[in-house]
Protein backbone atom coordinates (compact mmCIF):
# COMPACT_ATOMS: atom_id res chain seq x y z
CA UNK A 1 0.00 0.00 0.00
CA UNK A 2 0.78 3.36 -0.21
CA UNK A 3 2.84 5.30 2.14
CA UNK A 4 0.86 7.52 4.48
CA UNK A 5 -0.39 11.08 3.22
CA UNK A 6 0.08 14.00 5.84
CA UNK A 7 1.88 16.09 8.28
CA UNK A 8 2.41 15.18 12.36
CA UNK A 9 1.81 19.30 13.45
CA UNK A 10 -1.26 21.26 12.33
CA UNK A 11 -3.04 24.79 13.56
CA UNK A 12 -6.47 26.53 13.22
CA UNK A 13 -6.30 29.88 14.02
CA UNK A 14 -10.01 30.49 13.86
CA UNK A 15 -12.49 28.70 16.72
CA UNK A 16 -15.88 30.27 17.59
CA UNK A 17 -18.76 28.03 18.38
CA UNK A 18 -21.96 30.28 18.32
CA UNK A 19 -24.11 29.11 21.75
CA UNK A 20 -27.09 29.76 19.50
CA UNK A 21 -28.68 27.36 16.91
CA UNK A 22 -31.94 27.46 15.05
CA UNK A 23 -32.17 24.49 15.12
CA UNK A 24 -32.51 21.23 17.81
CA UNK A 25 -30.78 18.29 15.69
CA UNK A 26 -27.43 17.46 15.94
CA UNK A 27 -26.51 17.66 12.33
CA UNK A 28 -27.90 21.65 12.60
CA UNK A 29 -26.56 22.49 16.09
CA UNK A 30 -23.70 25.47 15.46
CA UNK A 31 -20.59 23.50 15.57
CA UNK A 32 -16.93 23.64 14.65
CA UNK A 33 -15.46 20.24 13.96
CA UNK A 34 -11.64 19.16 13.10
CA UNK A 35 -11.85 16.46 10.18
CA UNK A 36 -9.25 14.35 11.02
CA UNK A 37 -8.08 11.76 8.41
CA UNK A 38 -5.08 8.69 9.40
CA UNK A 39 -4.64 7.35 6.04
CA UNK A 40 -1.77 5.39 8.21
CA UNK A 41 -1.74 0.95 8.96
CA UNK A 42 -1.61 2.22 12.62
CA UNK A 43 -3.11 4.13 14.34
CA UNK A 44 -2.76 8.22 15.43
CA UNK A 45 -2.81 9.51 18.64
CA UNK A 46 -2.94 12.94 18.54
CA UNK A 47 -2.98 15.74 21.32
CA UNK A 48 -4.88 19.17 20.54
CA UNK A 49 -3.85 22.58 22.75
CA UNK A 50 -6.51 25.08 23.07
CA UNK A 51 -5.49 29.02 22.86
CA UNK A 52 -7.39 31.69 23.78
CA UNK A 53 -7.29 35.27 23.83
CA UNK A 54 -6.64 36.27 27.38
CA UNK A 55 -5.71 32.84 29.51
CA UNK A 56 -3.30 30.16 29.41
CA UNK A 57 -3.59 27.20 26.88
CA UNK A 58 -5.84 24.50 27.86
CA UNK A 59 -4.83 20.99 26.91
CA UNK A 60 -3.91 18.24 26.34
CA UNK A 61 -6.86 17.08 24.94
CA UNK A 62 -6.25 13.28 24.01
CA UNK A 63 -7.96 12.01 21.10
CA UNK A 64 -7.31 8.55 18.92
CA UNK A 65 -8.39 8.26 15.06
CA UNK A 66 -7.68 4.70 14.13
CA UNK A 67 -5.72 2.94 11.24
CA UNK A 68 -7.20 3.76 7.62
CA UNK A 69 -10.14 5.60 9.92
CA UNK A 70 -11.64 9.48 9.34
CA UNK A 71 -12.03 11.03 12.37
CA UNK A 72 -14.73 14.26 12.64
CA UNK A 73 -14.28 15.31 16.19
CA UNK A 74 -16.89 18.63 16.74
CA UNK A 75 -14.62 21.27 19.25
CA UNK A 76 -18.22 21.20 20.82
CA UNK A 77 -17.47 17.75 22.22
CA UNK A 78 -14.72 17.92 24.22
CA UNK A 79 -14.81 18.12 27.83
CA UNK A 80 -11.57 16.83 29.04
CA UNK A 81 -9.84 18.48 31.20
CA UNK A 82 -12.38 21.47 29.99
CA UNK A 83 -15.78 22.23 28.14
CA UNK A 84 -14.80 24.53 25.22
CA UNK A 85 -16.49 27.94 25.75
CA UNK A 86 -19.25 29.47 23.51
CA UNK A 87 -18.89 32.35 21.87
CA UNK A 88 -15.36 32.63 22.24
CA UNK A 89 -12.21 33.06 19.93
CA UNK A 90 -10.14 30.22 20.37
CA UNK A 91 -7.44 28.47 18.06
CA UNK A 92 -6.30 24.79 18.08
CA UNK A 93 -2.73 22.96 17.40
CA UNK A 94 -3.08 19.16 17.07
CA UNK A 95 0.46 16.96 17.40
CA UNK A 96 0.09 13.17 15.89
CA UNK A 97 2.84 10.46 15.92
CA UNK A 98 2.05 9.52 12.88
CA UNK A 99 1.12 11.36 9.29
CA UNK A 100 -2.36 12.99 9.53
CA UNK A 101 -4.42 15.52 7.44
CA UNK A 102 -6.81 18.20 9.15
CA UNK A 103 -9.08 20.27 7.95
CA UNK A 104 -11.48 22.94 9.68
CA UNK A 105 -15.15 23.54 9.44
CA UNK A 106 -17.56 25.51 11.24
CA UNK A 107 -21.73 25.21 10.41
CA UNK A 108 -23.37 28.00 11.69
CA UNK A 109 -27.17 28.40 12.43
CA UNK A 110 -27.62 31.11 14.29
CA UNK A 111 -29.75 32.39 12.00
CA UNK A 112 -32.74 30.37 10.17
CA UNK A 113 -30.18 29.40 7.65
CA UNK A 114 -27.25 27.27 7.71
CA UNK A 115 -23.54 28.60 6.94
CA UNK A 116 -20.38 26.97 6.32
CA UNK A 117 -16.93 27.44 6.24
CA UNK A 118 -14.28 25.47 5.60
CA UNK A 119 -10.30 25.14 4.83
CA UNK A 120 -7.36 22.72 5.10
CA UNK A 121 -5.65 23.34 8.20
CA UNK A 122 -1.71 25.12 8.29
CA UNK A 123 0.74 21.76 8.21
CA UNK A 124 4.43 21.43 9.31
CA UNK A 125 6.14 18.48 10.41
CA UNK B 1 4.25 24.87 -23.65
CA UNK B 2 4.83 25.19 -19.70
CA UNK B 3 5.42 22.31 -16.98
CA UNK B 4 2.58 21.06 -16.24
CA UNK B 5 1.19 22.37 -12.60
CA UNK B 6 0.28 20.30 -9.59
CA UNK B 7 1.30 17.02 -7.45
CA UNK B 8 0.50 13.52 -7.70
CA UNK B 9 -1.53 12.98 -4.02
CA UNK B 10 -3.91 14.78 -2.72
CA UNK B 11 -6.22 14.21 0.98
CA UNK B 12 -9.69 16.13 1.68
CA UNK B 13 -10.44 14.69 5.34
CA UNK B 14 -14.26 16.43 5.20
CA UNK B 15 -16.76 14.76 3.34
CA UNK B 16 -20.56 14.60 4.05
CA UNK B 17 -23.60 14.48 1.57
CA UNK B 18 -26.76 15.74 3.45
CA UNK B 19 -29.64 13.69 2.17
CA UNK B 20 -31.97 16.57 1.84
CA UNK B 21 -32.11 19.38 -0.68
CA UNK B 22 -34.58 22.19 -0.93
CA UNK B 23 -34.44 21.79 -5.00
CA UNK B 24 -34.74 19.48 -7.18
CA UNK B 25 -32.49 20.89 -10.01
CA UNK B 26 -29.19 19.66 -10.20
CA UNK B 27 -27.17 22.59 -9.78
CA UNK B 28 -28.66 22.84 -6.62
CA UNK B 29 -29.21 19.45 -5.05
CA UNK B 30 -27.19 19.03 -1.65
CA UNK B 31 -23.45 17.58 -3.15
CA UNK B 32 -19.90 17.65 -2.83
CA UNK B 33 -17.50 18.46 -5.28
CA UNK B 34 -13.38 17.26 -6.11
CA UNK B 35 -12.54 19.94 -9.02
CA UNK B 36 -9.98 18.55 -10.48
CA UNK B 37 -7.57 20.22 -13.06
CA UNK B 38 -4.87 18.11 -15.37
CA UNK B 39 -3.01 21.09 -17.10
CA UNK B 40 -0.54 18.18 -18.54
CA UNK B 41 -0.29 17.40 -22.59
CA UNK B 42 -1.52 13.58 -21.05
CA UNK B 43 -4.41 12.14 -19.17
CA UNK B 44 -4.07 11.77 -15.88
CA UNK B 45 -5.64 8.32 -14.13
CA UNK B 46 -7.15 9.10 -10.94
CA UNK B 47 -8.04 6.82 -8.34
CA UNK B 48 -9.54 7.78 -5.34
CA UNK B 49 -10.15 6.16 -1.74
CA UNK B 50 -12.72 6.38 0.95
CA UNK B 51 -12.03 6.60 4.46
CA UNK B 52 -15.21 6.38 7.29
CA UNK B 53 -15.24 6.37 11.08
CA UNK B 54 -16.09 2.83 11.60
CA UNK B 55 -15.32 0.41 8.36
CA UNK B 56 -12.35 -0.03 6.29
CA UNK B 57 -11.14 1.80 3.29
CA UNK B 58 -13.55 1.62 -0.09
CA UNK B 59 -12.19 1.83 -3.79
CA UNK B 60 -10.21 2.69 -5.89
CA UNK B 61 -12.84 4.55 -7.61
CA UNK B 62 -10.92 5.32 -10.69
CA UNK B 63 -11.69 8.57 -12.88
CA UNK B 64 -9.41 10.00 -16.24
CA UNK B 65 -9.18 13.50 -16.50
CA UNK B 66 -8.26 14.11 -20.01
CA UNK B 67 -5.19 16.07 -21.17
CA UNK B 68 -5.74 20.22 -21.04
CA UNK B 69 -9.26 19.03 -19.33
CA UNK B 70 -10.78 19.99 -15.61
CA UNK B 71 -13.22 17.92 -13.93
CA UNK B 72 -15.28 18.42 -11.56
CA UNK B 73 -16.37 14.96 -10.04
CA UNK B 74 -19.55 14.93 -7.86
CA UNK B 75 -19.15 12.63 -4.85
CA UNK B 76 -22.61 12.05 -5.14
CA UNK B 77 -22.08 10.15 -8.82
CA UNK B 78 -19.35 7.78 -7.52
CA UNK B 79 -21.08 4.68 -7.57
CA UNK B 80 -18.55 1.65 -8.18
CA UNK B 81 -17.75 -0.41 -6.67
CA UNK B 82 -20.07 1.20 -3.99
CA UNK B 83 -22.23 4.87 -4.09
CA UNK B 84 -21.22 7.10 -1.26
CA UNK B 85 -23.58 6.91 1.50
CA UNK B 86 -25.24 10.44 2.47
CA UNK B 87 -25.08 12.08 6.09
CA UNK B 88 -22.46 10.16 6.73
CA UNK B 89 -18.68 11.56 7.83
CA UNK B 90 -16.34 10.25 5.16
CA UNK B 91 -12.63 11.48 3.97
CA UNK B 92 -10.72 11.20 0.17
CA UNK B 93 -7.55 10.40 -1.04
CA UNK B 94 -6.54 10.71 -5.10
CA UNK B 95 -3.61 9.59 -6.14
CA UNK B 96 -3.07 10.54 -9.87
CA UNK B 97 -0.32 9.24 -12.42
CA UNK B 98 0.94 12.88 -13.48
CA UNK B 99 0.25 15.79 -11.54
CA UNK B 100 -2.89 17.45 -10.75
CA UNK B 101 -4.87 19.92 -8.71
CA UNK B 102 -7.76 19.97 -6.26
CA UNK B 103 -10.45 21.69 -4.90
CA UNK B 104 -13.34 20.78 -2.74
CA UNK B 105 -16.62 22.26 -2.48
CA UNK B 106 -19.90 21.49 -0.86
CA UNK B 107 -23.06 22.97 -1.99
CA UNK B 108 -25.81 22.92 0.85
CA UNK B 109 -29.38 23.23 -0.08
CA UNK B 110 -30.63 21.27 3.53
CA UNK B 111 -31.96 24.65 3.85
CA UNK B 112 -34.06 26.97 1.56
CA UNK B 113 -30.44 28.69 0.73
CA UNK B 114 -27.64 27.41 -0.64
CA UNK B 115 -24.57 27.66 1.25
CA UNK B 116 -20.74 27.31 0.43
CA UNK B 117 -17.67 25.65 1.36
CA UNK B 118 -14.30 25.32 -0.31
CA UNK B 119 -10.51 24.89 -0.21
CA UNK B 120 -7.68 23.82 -1.72
CA UNK B 121 -6.96 19.94 -0.41
CA UNK B 122 -3.89 19.08 0.88
CA UNK B 123 -1.00 17.91 -1.75
CA UNK B 124 2.12 15.64 -1.48
CA UNK B 125 4.12 13.91 -3.89
CA UNK C 1 11.89 46.94 1.69
CA UNK C 2 11.34 43.53 2.41
CA UNK C 3 11.62 41.10 -0.41
CA UNK C 4 8.02 40.59 -1.97
CA UNK C 5 5.80 37.76 -0.97
CA UNK C 6 4.34 35.21 -3.12
CA UNK C 7 4.85 32.80 -6.20
CA UNK C 8 4.92 32.51 -9.82
CA UNK C 9 2.15 30.26 -10.60
CA UNK C 10 -1.25 29.44 -9.43
CA UNK C 11 -4.03 27.44 -9.94
CA UNK C 12 -8.03 27.54 -9.45
CA UNK C 13 -9.29 24.15 -10.34
CA UNK C 14 -13.26 25.71 -9.02
CA UNK C 15 -14.64 27.46 -11.27
CA UNK C 16 -18.60 28.38 -11.81
CA UNK C 17 -20.16 31.52 -12.66
CA UNK C 18 -24.31 31.28 -11.78
CA UNK C 19 -26.05 32.79 -14.48
CA UNK C 20 -28.71 33.77 -12.19
CA UNK C 21 -28.81 36.27 -9.59
CA UNK C 22 -31.49 37.47 -7.30
CA UNK C 23 -29.90 41.42 -7.17
CA UNK C 24 -28.54 44.18 -9.96
CA UNK C 25 -26.64 46.22 -7.92
CA UNK C 26 -22.88 44.91 -8.89
CA UNK C 27 -21.65 43.77 -5.44
CA UNK C 28 -24.42 41.11 -4.78
CA UNK C 29 -24.68 39.65 -8.62
CA UNK C 30 -23.56 36.58 -8.87
CA UNK C 31 -19.50 36.56 -9.75
CA UNK C 32 -16.06 34.46 -9.14
CA UNK C 33 -12.76 36.42 -8.31
CA UNK C 34 -8.99 36.19 -8.21
CA UNK C 35 -8.02 38.38 -5.46
CA UNK C 36 -4.46 38.91 -7.08
CA UNK C 37 -1.83 40.87 -4.25
CA UNK C 38 1.44 41.93 -6.49
CA UNK C 39 3.62 43.33 -3.29
CA UNK C 40 6.74 44.43 -5.69
CA UNK C 41 8.13 47.10 -6.47
CA UNK C 42 7.21 46.15 -10.29
CA UNK C 43 4.43 45.40 -12.02
CA UNK C 44 3.09 42.47 -12.24
CA UNK C 45 1.99 40.58 -15.81
CA UNK C 46 -0.17 37.89 -15.14
CA UNK C 47 -1.42 35.52 -18.07
CA UNK C 48 -4.29 33.25 -17.26
CA UNK C 49 -5.51 30.18 -19.17
CA UNK C 50 -8.93 28.64 -18.56
CA UNK C 51 -9.89 24.82 -18.81
CA UNK C 52 -12.79 23.67 -19.54
CA UNK C 53 -14.34 19.95 -19.12
CA UNK C 54 -14.92 19.04 -22.81
CA UNK C 55 -12.88 21.60 -25.11
CA UNK C 56 -9.30 22.96 -25.50
CA UNK C 57 -8.45 25.83 -23.33
CA UNK C 58 -8.80 29.06 -23.41
CA UNK C 59 -6.38 32.15 -23.57
CA UNK C 60 -4.04 33.55 -22.22
CA UNK C 61 -6.29 36.53 -21.01
CA UNK C 62 -3.92 39.40 -19.83
CA UNK C 63 -3.82 41.69 -16.53
CA UNK C 64 -1.27 43.93 -15.40
CA UNK C 65 -1.45 44.24 -11.35
CA UNK C 66 0.40 47.31 -11.07
CA UNK C 67 3.48 47.78 -8.27
CA UNK C 68 1.95 47.25 -4.85
CA UNK C 69 -1.47 47.16 -6.20
CA UNK C 70 -4.03 44.52 -5.57
CA UNK C 71 -6.54 43.80 -8.06
CA UNK C 72 -9.47 41.94 -7.43
CA UNK C 73 -10.29 40.36 -10.86
CA UNK C 74 -13.86 39.25 -11.77
CA UNK C 75 -14.26 36.22 -14.10
CA UNK C 76 -17.24 38.02 -15.36
CA UNK C 77 -15.26 40.79 -16.62
CA UNK C 78 -12.56 38.78 -18.67
CA UNK C 79 -13.61 39.49 -21.97
CA UNK C 80 -10.41 38.85 -24.17
CA UNK C 81 -10.43 36.33 -26.25
CA UNK C 82 -13.48 35.07 -24.99
CA UNK C 83 -15.80 35.97 -22.08
CA UNK C 84 -15.89 33.57 -19.11
CA UNK C 85 -19.64 30.71 -20.00
CA UNK C 86 -22.18 31.28 -17.41
CA UNK C 87 -22.98 28.05 -15.72
CA UNK C 88 -20.46 26.17 -16.72
CA UNK C 89 -17.37 24.39 -14.78
CA UNK C 90 -14.16 25.55 -16.11
CA UNK C 91 -10.43 25.95 -13.82
CA UNK C 92 -7.72 28.45 -14.51
CA UNK C 93 -3.97 28.65 -14.16
CA UNK C 94 -2.06 31.91 -13.31
CA UNK C 95 1.49 32.51 -14.50
CA UNK C 96 2.86 35.96 -13.44
CA UNK C 97 6.47 37.63 -14.16
CA UNK C 98 6.95 38.43 -10.61
CA UNK C 99 5.95 36.72 -7.15
CA UNK C 100 2.16 37.27 -6.91
CA UNK C 101 -0.13 35.70 -4.54
CA UNK C 102 -3.54 34.50 -5.78
CA UNK C 103 -7.09 33.76 -3.52
CA UNK C 104 -10.42 32.40 -5.04
CA UNK C 105 -13.80 33.51 -4.15
CA UNK C 106 -16.89 33.29 -4.99
CA UNK C 107 -20.44 35.04 -4.27
CA UNK C 108 -23.48 33.46 -4.82
CA UNK C 109 -26.91 34.95 -5.10
CA UNK C 110 -29.02 32.91 -7.22
CA UNK C 111 -30.97 32.70 -4.12
CA UNK C 112 -32.18 35.23 -2.54
CA UNK C 113 -29.67 35.10 0.47
CA UNK C 114 -25.93 35.42 -0.61
CA UNK C 115 -23.39 32.96 -0.48
CA UNK C 116 -19.39 32.43 0.20
CA UNK C 117 -16.67 30.54 -0.83
CA UNK C 118 -13.17 31.61 -0.33
CA UNK C 119 -9.39 29.54 -0.53
CA UNK C 120 -6.02 30.71 -0.98
CA UNK C 121 -5.49 28.66 -4.44
CA UNK C 122 -2.36 26.36 -5.12
CA UNK C 123 1.05 27.54 -5.55
CA UNK C 124 4.52 26.84 -7.35
CA UNK C 125 7.68 28.76 -8.64
CA UNK D 1 7.63 22.06 25.36
CA UNK D 2 7.30 21.81 21.42
CA UNK D 3 8.71 24.17 19.18
CA UNK D 4 5.93 26.75 17.58
CA UNK D 5 4.21 26.29 14.72
CA UNK D 6 4.03 28.79 12.02
CA UNK D 7 5.88 31.27 9.45
CA UNK D 8 6.91 34.56 9.89
CA UNK D 9 5.21 36.33 6.66
CA UNK D 10 1.57 35.84 5.78
CA UNK D 11 -0.55 37.33 2.95
CA UNK D 12 -4.08 37.29 2.65
CA UNK D 13 -4.97 38.60 -1.25
CA UNK D 14 -9.05 38.89 -0.20
CA UNK D 15 -10.40 41.92 1.91
CA UNK D 16 -13.57 44.17 1.69
CA UNK D 17 -15.75 45.27 4.56
CA UNK D 18 -19.32 45.33 3.87
CA UNK D 19 -20.41 49.02 4.94
CA UNK D 20 -24.02 47.18 5.21
CA UNK D 21 -24.96 44.64 8.37
CA UNK D 22 -28.60 43.27 8.94
CA UNK D 23 -27.88 43.38 12.76
CA UNK D 24 -26.42 45.71 15.28
CA UNK D 25 -25.12 43.36 17.65
CA UNK D 26 -20.96 42.98 17.45
CA UNK D 27 -20.71 39.48 16.66
CA UNK D 28 -23.39 39.79 13.34
CA UNK D 29 -22.15 42.96 11.93
CA UNK D 30 -19.97 42.52 8.73
CA UNK D 31 -16.30 42.22 9.56
CA UNK D 32 -13.30 40.27 8.12
CA UNK D 33 -11.03 39.10 10.66
CA UNK D 34 -7.62 37.85 10.62
CA UNK D 35 -7.30 34.94 13.13
CA UNK D 36 -3.67 34.78 14.60
CA UNK D 37 -1.96 32.40 16.61
CA UNK D 38 0.97 32.89 18.36
CA UNK D 39 2.29 29.68 20.17
CA UNK D 40 5.64 30.93 21.11
CA UNK D 41 6.65 31.37 24.73
CA UNK D 42 7.55 34.97 23.89
CA UNK D 43 5.87 37.90 21.95
CA UNK D 44 4.77 38.33 18.82
CA UNK D 45 5.15 41.98 17.17
CA UNK D 46 3.05 41.76 14.04
CA UNK D 47 3.37 44.44 11.30
CA UNK D 48 0.46 44.68 8.81
CA UNK D 49 0.47 46.47 5.24
CA UNK D 50 -2.82 47.25 3.28
CA UNK D 51 -2.96 47.20 -0.37
CA UNK D 52 -5.24 49.18 -2.66
CA UNK D 53 -6.29 49.10 -5.98
CA UNK D 54 -5.71 52.58 -7.02
CA UNK D 55 -3.32 53.90 -4.05
CA UNK D 56 -0.29 53.25 -2.30
CA UNK D 57 0.07 51.04 0.60
CA UNK D 58 -1.46 51.98 4.02
CA UNK D 59 0.59 51.29 7.35
CA UNK D 60 2.09 49.63 9.33
CA UNK D 61 -0.62 48.89 11.67
CA UNK D 62 1.12 47.42 14.26
CA UNK D 63 -0.52 44.74 16.98
CA UNK D 64 1.15 43.01 19.78
CA UNK D 65 -0.16 39.10 19.89
CA UNK D 66 1.07 37.91 23.73
CA UNK D 67 3.14 34.56 24.13
CA UNK D 68 0.81 31.39 23.89
CA UNK D 69 -2.77 33.36 23.04
CA UNK D 70 -4.72 34.26 19.85
CA UNK D 71 -6.16 37.19 18.81
CA UNK D 72 -8.89 37.41 16.22
CA UNK D 73 -7.93 41.07 15.04
CA UNK D 74 -10.76 42.55 12.86
CA UNK D 75 -10.04 44.78 10.10
CA UNK D 76 -12.91 46.56 11.22
CA UNK D 77 -11.08 48.20 14.07
CA UNK D 78 -7.58 48.67 12.99
CA UNK D 79 -7.54 52.80 12.96
CA UNK D 80 -3.73 53.59 13.40
CA UNK D 81 -2.48 54.83 10.52
CA UNK D 82 -5.69 54.88 9.03
CA UNK D 83 -9.33 53.06 9.37
CA UNK D 84 -9.75 50.30 6.77
CA UNK D 85 -12.22 51.97 3.94
CA UNK D 86 -15.53 50.13 3.78
CA UNK D 87 -16.95 48.53 0.46
CA UNK D 88 -13.18 49.15 -0.73
CA UNK D 89 -11.10 45.63 -2.46
CA UNK D 90 -7.94 46.11 -0.39
CA UNK D 91 -5.39 43.00 0.37
CA UNK D 92 -2.92 42.03 3.84
CA UNK D 93 0.99 41.16 4.43
CA UNK D 94 1.48 40.19 8.00
CA UNK D 95 5.25 40.34 9.18
CA UNK D 96 6.16 38.89 12.68
CA UNK D 97 9.28 38.76 14.33
CA UNK D 98 8.20 35.32 15.28
CA UNK D 99 6.12 32.35 13.56
CA UNK D 100 2.51 32.84 13.90
CA UNK D 101 0.08 30.99 11.80
CA UNK D 102 -3.02 33.28 10.15
CA UNK D 103 -6.39 32.52 9.17
CA UNK D 104 -8.89 34.70 7.19
CA UNK D 105 -12.21 35.06 7.85
CA UNK D 106 -15.68 36.64 6.65
CA UNK D 107 -18.59 37.21 8.36
CA UNK D 108 -21.46 39.18 5.57
CA UNK D 109 -24.60 40.02 6.97
CA UNK D 110 -25.46 42.69 4.43
CA UNK D 111 -28.86 40.37 3.75
CA UNK D 112 -30.86 39.17 6.33
CA UNK D 113 -28.85 35.81 7.01
CA UNK D 114 -24.89 35.11 7.86
CA UNK D 115 -23.04 34.16 5.30
CA UNK D 116 -19.06 33.12 5.93
CA UNK D 117 -16.10 32.53 4.34
CA UNK D 118 -12.28 31.05 5.72
CA UNK D 119 -9.06 30.42 4.44
CA UNK D 120 -5.62 29.60 6.23
CA UNK D 121 -3.90 32.71 4.65
CA UNK D 122 -0.46 32.12 2.21
CA UNK D 123 2.66 31.84 4.34
CA UNK D 124 6.89 32.40 3.46
CA UNK D 125 9.64 32.88 5.69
Amino acid sequence: MMEAIGRKRWAIPEGYIPSGSSFSERALISHETACILNANDRDAHVSITLYFIDREPVGPYRVKVAARRTLHLRFNDLNDPHPVPRDTDYASVFESDVPIVVQHTRLDSRRAEVSLLSTVAYAEG
